[in-house]
Formats: C-alpha cells, structure tokens, sequence
C-alpha cells in the first residue's frame, strides 16, 4: 500500500451514492470505487465536501469507509474526510475512519466556533497526536467561512504534524506561497480545484481532488499525465474541457434549490447518466433536480464526449 | 413539568464545564445549575453555543443532558442543543436528548453547506418529524454564516413544525418582523441577545437566553420581572449594568486566543471567581485566559456589584 | 437658525427628485422640501444614501443643497451629504456644501480603501480643520463595507471633532454602547432605522434619519412626538404601521433591478403617487420599476392610511 | 500613438508620488513616469487603485494625467483611472482624462450602491457613449465589494462598449472563463495580480497591470517577454522573484496602519529608496510606514537584486 508520503496524483473527492430511502447504496458506491480505479486514479477520498459528509450520520460515514477500504484493496489508498466542528469530534472521526482502513484522515479547522491561528494548529496537533494515521489539511473556506491560515500551514508542515494540504480556496497566490514556503517539509500539497488544475500542477501541486473528477476521472488522469509529462498544450486543452463540462453544476434551477444540491446534484445526475449509479438524489435535506436538468445534463456530457447510458 | 408551549422566560445557555482534562465536570455542572435554578430561572438550555457544543463529543454533549435533567428533576425544563452540520446528525442528537429527558431540541439550519431556504424548511420538517419533543430553531449567523431565512421561519411556525425560535441575529428589525407575522402561531420567540434584551422583551419576545446569564442569572432574571411588570425604568437600570458586565468578553488579548476562546473563556473565568465551577478552561482547541486577564474580570465583577470568592 | 448642537429630531434624508433627462427637477424638489418641513420634520439632509448621492454629479449635488436651502429658509437646517471615498475629496464637497448653506456635513469613513481605525480618526478630523460647520460620522455599512469603528467615534467625540453620528448599522447593542459612551461629550447621535426607530429613541437617540420618512413625515413626526412623551405605546403602534409600509421596499421584482433601485425606487414612487414629485425616477444607471410594481406600491400606502393623487 | 485595441503588455498602476504637504509631487511623478518607460512598459495606467485614486481631489487627479500624457509623449499610451460610485461621476472623470491625453479610461462597477448586473451593463454602455476614448471594466472586489458579473462582462465585449478589462479579483478560474468567452470579439483581458501573472499570460491574459510594477518594472517586462517568448521556465523564475519582493506590503504593523497604507506606502517607499521619488507618504488620511519598515523593505529590495540610492 501507498505510504502516506506517496500520496499524489488524482484523488477524486466520491459522492455519496444513496438508495431511494436515503441510505447508503453499497453497490453503487462499489461501482463507483471500480470505475475511478479502472478509470486510473491514484487514491480514493471518501467523506469530503463532494461526499456530501456535512450531511451524513456516523454510521453512513463509516460504512461509505468500509465500503471504499474494501473495493480498493490497497490498490490504492482510501483518504477518509473527518470534517466537523471541534477537535475532539474530528478525532471520534478520524479514529473511526483508521481503524476502517482509511489510509490518512482530512479535517477542516475548527468552525462554527472562531478560532485564533494558535487554536488552529492546537487543533490539528491533537488530532495527530490521537491517530496513528496521517493528517490532511483542509483549507475550504467556502464551507468553514475562514482560511487556514498561512502561518498555520507552514508551522504544521516544518513540525511533520500534517502530512498534506487540500486546498479549495481557489487561491493561487496563497497556493504558490504554500508551496513555496514548504518546500523541503514533505508537505503533499493538494489542489481541490475543478478548473485551474492545470495552473495548480504548473505550480508543483503534488496532486489534484477534483468533484468532477467523480464524473469523468479520466479527464483528470489525462491532465495530470500530460502536466506530469510537461506537455501543457495537452494539458491545456483537457482543462479547457474540463471547464465546459464543469457547466453542469450551474444547470439547476437555484430559485428552487440550493448551490450544494445543483453542484453535487450534478455529479450524481451524471454519474447516474453513465450508469455508474442507480439514484441520483442528493442527502436531506437537498432537493433533487427535476428531469429538465438532468437532460441539459446529458446533453452537455454529449457534447464534451463522454458518454451515457441512460 | 412545563409543556413546551410554556417555554419562556429566563433559560439560559449554559456553559459545559470541564475538568483539567477536558472532561465534563459533573460536579461543576451540577453546581452551575443548582445556582441557575436558585436564581430563579425558567428553564436551562444545555449543549448551545456557549456550552461549547461544536467542541464536544456526542458522549459529552449526551452527559451533559444528563447532568441538567438530573438537577432539574422536572422542577424548570431542560432544552438541549442538537448543533451539526446536517439532517441526519441532528435528528441523532436530537433523538439522543430526548431519550436522556430533554424538553425541547435546538436546531441550526444545514451548515457547511450551502442550501436553499426550501430545504431548510425540509430540514426542520424532517428534524421535527423525526423526535417526540418540540424543536426550536437557532438563527445564529455569525457562526453558520447564513440567516434563517424570515419566509421559512414564518412557514415553519405557520404549520408548528417548530415550537420556537431562538434569534442570535443582532437583527432587531427582523426579530420585530417575526414576532409580528408569527403572533397567532403559538411560536414562542426568544432572544439571545445579552445587551439588547429589555428591547426584544418590549417588542413581544416571550424569553431571553443570554449567554452572560451564566455569570449573572439574577441580574437577567431581574430585568425579566421588571420587563413583565412594565417597570422599563428599572429594566433598563438593569440593562445598563449588564452591559457593563458583558465588557469581560473584551478582555482578553486577541492576538493570542480567539473570539470564542475570549467570550467563553471569560464567563468561565467569572463563574471560577464566583465559585460555582472548578476550572476555567474551555473544551479543546480553544486557549485559556491567562492570571492577567482572570485578575480584569474579577475587577469588573467587582465593581458591576457580583460577589466573588477566588 | 438652528445651531448644530440642536440638531435632532426628525431630519429626513431626501431623495433627489429627478427630470425625465436625468437632471435635478427643481420644482420637485422644492416640494418635497416644503411637504416635509410642512409635515414638521427638524431638519432636511441632502444628498445622503436616500439622495442616491452616490450616483449625482458634483454639480448636482451643489444645485440639491442650494434649493433646499433656499426653501428651508432657515425654519430648519439643511445637512448635507459629503459623501465620497477619501479625505480630500471629502472636503471638496463639504466646503461646496457650507458655501451653499449648510448647517452641517455628513461624511462615512474612508472607502474602497482598507484604513485602520486611526486613520479614520485622521480623516474627520481633517475634515473637521477644514470647514467651518460641523462635521457628523456617518455609519452606513451596507454602503462602504467596512463600520466606523466604535473607538473612534468616541474618540472623536471626546475631542469634539464630530458633532454627530448618524447610525445605519442596524446594530442596536452597538448604537447603546454609543450613547452610553459618549453621553457628556454632546454628540448628537441619530438613528438611520425605519424600522426599530422608537427602540432607538428609547435607549436615548437626539433623532432620527428615517429614509421612508420621505413618503410618510407625519408617521416619523408623530412617533418621535410621542416617544418624547414617553407615550411608547403610541410610539410602538406608528411604528408597526412605519414598519408594514416599508414592505414598499420590497414590492419590486429583484431578478430585474438591483437593492437601491427597488428601494429608492418605491420612495420616489410613493412621493409620485402622493403627488409631492412629478417623475418617480432614479439616477443612472438605475433602472425604474414598472407599472405593476408602482400599482403594489400604491396598494400599500392606501392600505396604511396614505392617500395618493395619482 | 497605439490604438486602442493595441493595448497590451505591462501597464503598471502608477502610485501618485505626493510632496510633503500632499500634493502632485510633478517632479517625481515625471521621473516614475521616465522610469518606467525605460524599463519597457507599454503603456502607464495613471489614476487606479495603486495610485489612489480614492483620495485624490478631482484636480490631483487630472493633473496626474496631464504630468503623464506630458513624459508620455505618444510614446506609450496614458490609461486614466475613472473611479467613482456612479454613472455621472465616473463620465465627468473620464471626460477630463480623455481631455488631457489619455488613450483608454478605466472604470468600475457602481459602488456604494447595489446594482442588479443589468444596471453594472447600464452604467458601461452610458459611459461608453459619453466619452470618445475606450472604456475599460475594472474588476476590484477588495475595493467595492461586488464582482463584476461574468455575463456583464460577455454581453459588454460582444456588443464592444468595453474594450479591455482589468482584473483584479484573484479569481483565474473566472478569469479563463472569460478568456474563453470572449475570444473573436477583440476585448483586451488583463491581469491586475503580481503574483499569479505568469499564469494569467499562460491563459492567454493580454496584458499585466501590476501594482509591484512601480517598483520593479524591469522584472514584469523580463517575466511578460519570457511568456511572449513561451520560455515558462524563466517567466516562473522570475515570478517567484517577484514573489518573494511583494512581500514588502506585508512588513508595515498592521497594529498601527491599515491594508492600504501599508500596501501602498510599500511601494512608495521603494521607489523613494531606488531613488524615484522624492517623498514615500501616502495620501491623507494614510498614516505612512515609519523607518524602522522603510529599513525592513531596503532588506527585501536588495536580497531581490535592486539596487537603492538611499
């Protein structure tokens, strides 16, 4: 099995797949795993933003772990999200996600409480002194409503308490300073981003967790191998690609429902288009998209080549 | 035992207090709510913002239902926070609450995510659907970053998905709003304000849940009374020196802890000097006050007319 | 005249009143100050937030301070907005503003540049050094995104640099700390709500700013007469009905225009309805409601108790 | 003299060098000029965000452009800053520019007030149409506090009523999305950033608007003629030189001087050190750098290679 340090290229952040009552559907979830695996990816993280884990029980966070673990069969390691509000939760999470197999564990800094940047890497120093696995960074300020701080980052690197960062700000001046700055640590450095990726791994990013990359993981393995490679006109013109597909989470209606159901809406809608899953519904309490949607799904998943089954 | 509907008056939210460990501290506990109840207050709501509740595991948040039920032996009703991110994680710890006796669950809106105000009220419809006992919502955007949406909230007492609301907002412009389109609703309507509360009590609120009611709880329950009688004068008397009271939130240093840290930290320190808990630390990441700024709050104390005993 | 020490009580912020080009509509607004100081309001202030001061030319700017001063004619004072994002720019219009007859300036603190508390300081008092009537901080955070920090307005109000506030923050447990914090020093601080105006006056406001006070004077005029009688249950029903016929800010379709224009727009429109001006337009490049819209607006007015003319 | 559509390459945001008592420094403002065309810009942007534009009185601002189109000569076109709140405003700005010189003006979005994206089209078209120089959008959300809309943006290039756009939001994946979207129609795309310009150039930027130009010109026209030349390897060497000089506007104690001061007065103070100007104060009411961080940025200059005369 990947040792953590080893962590780098594609790992795509899964969806959840659900049945129709709202559980955990394993066999979609399997199926999912296969085909990112098949698909080339270099890890699987499970109970991310994309996993929709801010909506999911302890018992579903776990089995989707369980589940991951089992497909993977140390083909590839499973990086498990253990995202909530306080370190001793995180700790509950992350221990629960180890002892599943989870080959690292990635929380968010303390939120809904307002945390000092000392009280930040407190944080991120208990939870890797309470598991036995490395421990992820993830900066997402977009659903936390605060940056990692910098200073943080770079502190937690040079002590080797965090193995990697997954950055979702979407910023590259704050990315390139990152990298800079923790150079020599051994800091495995993340992009989350869905459409700069290119301009992340021009940057040095040692790997790439894109939500589209749930719905066509080959694009990402493409662009990273082209960017590996140092052929950036491929890898230009996959990101550009990319981008059109991206569209789809801007398909939905959002007088009806909100930007997390009309973007993780999409990727299940499209997964479920590609016959990866069976049920393209989001957790409670998201609303679905109607089938209006879905079809300007399909319609743009045709007209950037990939294609579908229903 | 007071029937949900009778929900008013002075409840407030308590702090957990930990041990040197970081463990719930019955003993403490039991004290801090012996010294609430004999203040004369209506109910206690436990496992809230102030009690740390993003910090805390489930069994902590689950002990310390426990603890306040047991104090309160049916004599004031115990309301418990049921704080997360999502649907399913509320509804187990709402479900949890119930179970250990409390009287009403407290409910944010989905958090982490960005949902629309449609599946927040789904949100409440499940949670409500899901537990015996009422359900309050918690409108407290500076730690959810988003406003429970007024059309929900109206929605949501119109059908008495919700028994209550508690307002955090600093908004009293809507609070007025609320109170005026829910009046026939049964909706009781509380504030969290601790320096605005003789306001939101002369526009119609039917209780108070103010955070520095754990240093103070006569002072509140005072100004209560007053507010009950018509007494403004003497009400606002009251709300001056509370005012001068809740300045120990600003005195600790904010270059080295944060906003949380300061404020909970400080009612932690005030309720350490007036002998009703063993140790002034906050739940873990969060830093301590330090002799200096304890030595401050101990001077305000003092001089707003508290007795203390360290 | 009025010397500024007295300013208080009702001092409407008046719309510009425009022509079909775009241009001051002098006899318009030469009605508008009649109406209003008919109405018995204290004080007329031009060219702030209401005045779309934002959106006007220097010069009209200059020509809306000359007519409301020549209709004002001493019975009121005139304040007027020098609105704009720097010091020196500041003083260009406040002195253009003395020239013209004002009996005092309004300014924000610096915006679209990020100053520290200090150098907000330095710019009223700057400002203050450079004209000869008095200056009055400006609070409005919706507008510059950035409060004035509470320091600094006392501060400035120790020194007498400032004269007055007008405060538009919304923030009631702020504008107490205010007033209690400055009381002695002889600022005169004034609400900019429409909505908790009476609560404002009860914690001790010298008057009120009330934007919708350009549609309704009498309804602002009779709530501050029977707060300064102590008559608050008068003072709380005027209020409900000031609060029920701000619904007109929100009668416009917001998926067309943006937040000034439906709520400037609904002033201009019922001032047109009501007769007091002849176009019910808004500057450039804002874009007018429709017919329907100004139908839902009269709608309301009459339901208020607000006869219309047109 | 270069039409408009040929405008491209490095076009550095010009501070506005300021004497002692804080007005136009001509002198040093002719030699920052020569200094810059020198270096190989190709073009000076006068009057924006680095020259602060914000605290200028109209006068210094137009004799800012008439200093510039002077030492210009024809040589280089002078782009003028025309940044205010409204329509009327900003036409009277860009008329006195286009008066004295300048080739293109530069405006905002509204601000101050809340434009719907029809109204932020509205203000541009009537702009355009009042001045016989070209417009060009200026996208600064630090400043005020709203994006430009990307199908603002779209709808204005296609119908050409903008010829370029300034962007300074941080925000590449916006950026590239505009890029795509407004390829064949001519408009001028240029970055505002100083430390991801490499990658704006990579994704086809048209030009660079960097405010750390004013300090080291030489190295933006070294990093924009390595990415013409498609050598990434020395564009990204010195972009993270450049890098690592931006750190100058991190030195100033932010305890003492706000963002812009210390940003600004950054730069000041570097060109005061090289010799450039004669004097490093901001405009009032910035409080400026003192020396013990005038020495601090002497360190970071030479350590980047720049010699100082001071």
């Amino acid at each position: 099995m990947s040792t953590p340090t080893a962590l780098g290229g594609v790992i795509p952040p899964l969806t959840t797949p659900l049945d129709a009552d709202g559980e955990v559907d394993t066999a979609s979830l399997e199926r999912l795993c296969t085909f990112l695996v098949t698909a080339g990816v270099d890890g699987l993280f499970v109970g991310g933003s994309s996993g929709e884990t801010a909506l999911l029980s302890d018992s579903q966070r776990q089995r989707v772990v369980e589940v991951a673990t089992g497909v993977a069969g140390g083909q590839v390691p499973v990086v498990a999200g253990a995202v909530d509000t306080g370190t001793a939760r995180v700790i509950d999470h992350a221990r629960a996600a180890a002892k599943r197999g989870a080959a690292a564990v990635v929380s968010t800094g303390p939120f809904y409480v307002a945390p000092h940047p000392a009280e930040v890497v407190r944080h991120f120093r208990l939870i890797s002194g309470a598991v036995d696995v490395p421990v992820i960074a993830y900066d997402i300020p977009s659903a936390t409503n605060t940056r990692l701080p910098q200073s943080a980052i770079v502190e937690l690197a040079d002590s080797s308490t965090i193995a990697g960062l997954k950055d979702s700000s979407g910023d590259l001046t704050a990315f390139r300073q990152i990298l800079l700055a923790t150079a020599g640590t051994g800091l495995r450095v993340f992009t989350g981003s869905e459409t700069v990726t290119d301009l992340a791994l021009r940057l040095g990013a040692h790997g790439q967790v894109p939500g589209l990359g749930n719905v066509d993981p080959d694009g990402y393995v493409r662009l990273g191998r082209a960017a590996a490679a140092g052929d950036w006109v491929t890898a230009n013109t996959e990101q550009e690609r990319l981008l059109r597909l991206f569209a789809i989470v801007d398909v939905a209606d959002r007088s009806r429902i909100g930007f997390t159901a009309a973007a993780l809406g999409a990727f299940k809608a499209a997964q479920y288009l590609r016959g990866v899953i069976d049920v393209p519904r989001c957790a409670d309490p998201l609303l679905p998209l109607v089938d209006r949607e879905i079809d300007a799904i399909r319609k743009i998943l045709l007209s950037e080549g990939i294609g579908v089954e229903r």
